[in-house]
């Protein structure tokens, strides 16, 4: 399976810090990482991830590797801008959300469209105009935020075993 | 300029009824509309602003018309899928956002991301993980929410008077 | 209906006089022009068409308005690069392709999948592997061009009379 | 670096086995493959390149895993229909194109675009309007093919060696 993590490009010590432990508690698993293969909560996820053996995926938005972190192994280039974002959520099989600002929201909204679950490290919170919230998973720790990942991470349609 | 409304295509009579009159409004302002062009508020917002003279663009997901609503002047068919929320965003001066789920939610973070202003109706309240709320312009009627668009709509960069 | 005129952003004095007649005749009938909106043939085309009181839509591939041509009634801007392509073969009855690089064959080849009638005007010749020519309708005059483009345009699937 | 198959989805015995052969020249190289993960041509590169050893790439166009071939180790879900063909040509870092439809053409101009050089075994031949062929290294066999891909691979602006 492909666990995705979505976050800020600006990110502080607190979600980078998260990012890697989350990309390491993938790497661990044995899953394949997928994000959007820039800076910050993406870079420390990619560093994670290749510090417990994970392989990396990166859906990029550029023309080119300029933006690419160090840590990324498959970089898709996709040319698209931020319409990349929908690509990381429909690739994924479960998604962290750690922090993140607007690209995050719209990485959040475009996989409760697909179906594809979602847990919360320090995220956005919505609620929709007859107050109904959007179903993210929350989790308090790196730990917890893999473990539910792994644990609500649907296959496709499709998908074999 | 052009100015969009989102919001779902599942709507009540309350969103279609507001989504109608801000349709009308933009309509009578002389500015054209753009939509998703399916059913819902995308419908009523275009029916509103043909019953007051106006132009509707619509930005279609699929290959083909079966899914633009009749009042569609100008149907672009992007055969993109959701990723087509990513135009209507960046192509509107202002977006009013009524009521809606996901993929509203999917069209106000690109708003966001792109610096169109958006206007909401009874839509999405966002929170980040630092207790940021997401700067959408509250109105609670829809002459206020066409007054409030027709303000704030911004030209884009490189716009001819 | 939606008539497109591909072909390049350099394009010589011959290309852009066929061009401008070609948009000319598109505005003379009544129907709208499709083009990406930038120089070259782009402009021809947009400038022909609203010199017979035309309609021009521009799908821009950029995040802004700085490259469309002073000839576009409707910028639609999609910040998707070169893949704004596939959107205006999509959208287009039938396509008229004049002169043109890589940017137009890819054009030619989108319509071609998607079933978009296309008349060629000293564009692209193309064969496949088994020597199958590509079925590009070939025109020798700009009069000629917008003709067939109107005797082949093909409405879209759910297209309403 | 990351070497393309592109051709299409109906293919004949001949193409078939032009495309095995190149899949296991690019698994046997030690590079990656990428293709857009369906039936014929796509389907027997990545066969070609798991008998021996490679890994697989495949750029979906739809929203699931239903027409992704059994050969595909990494499969990116685009929803993005027949626009995900600039994904393939943008992110390899050389193509090899054989026999095929419009879809292959319009990969093959999306490369041009790129500046991502394609080497063509009984594929598409193609003049623009003022004679210019366009620069596709032309192979004969699966071997030289491999070769001249390997020879002409182009590593992208930003690329780690």
């Amino acid at each position: 399976m492909i666990i995705g993590v979505i976050g800020g490009e600006q990110a502080d010590d607190d979600a980078s810090s998260l990012a890697f432990e989350v990309g390491a508690g993938i790497g661990r698993s044995g899953h394949m990482l997928i994000t959007g293969g820039r800076g910050g909560v993406m870079r420390a996820a990619c560093e994670g991830a290749k510090s417990t053996g994970g392989t990396t995926i990166a859906i990029l938005p550029g023309d080119d590797l300029f933006d690419a972190n160090e840590f990324v192994d498959i970089p898709i280039i996709t040319g698209l801008g931020f319409a990349r974002n929908t690509i990381i959520t429909r690739t994924a099989n479960a998604l962290v959300a750690i922090d993140g600002m607007y690209g995050t929201l719209s990485e959040i909204a475009f996989a409760l469209i697909s179906g594809t679950p979602v847990v919360g490290l320090g995220t956005w919170e919505m609620r929709n105009g007859h107050g109904l919230e959007a179903p993210v998973i929350r989790a308090s720790t790196a730990a917890e935020a893999v473990a539910a990942a792994l644990e609500h991470a649907r296959p496709h349609p499709g998908q074999r075993a």
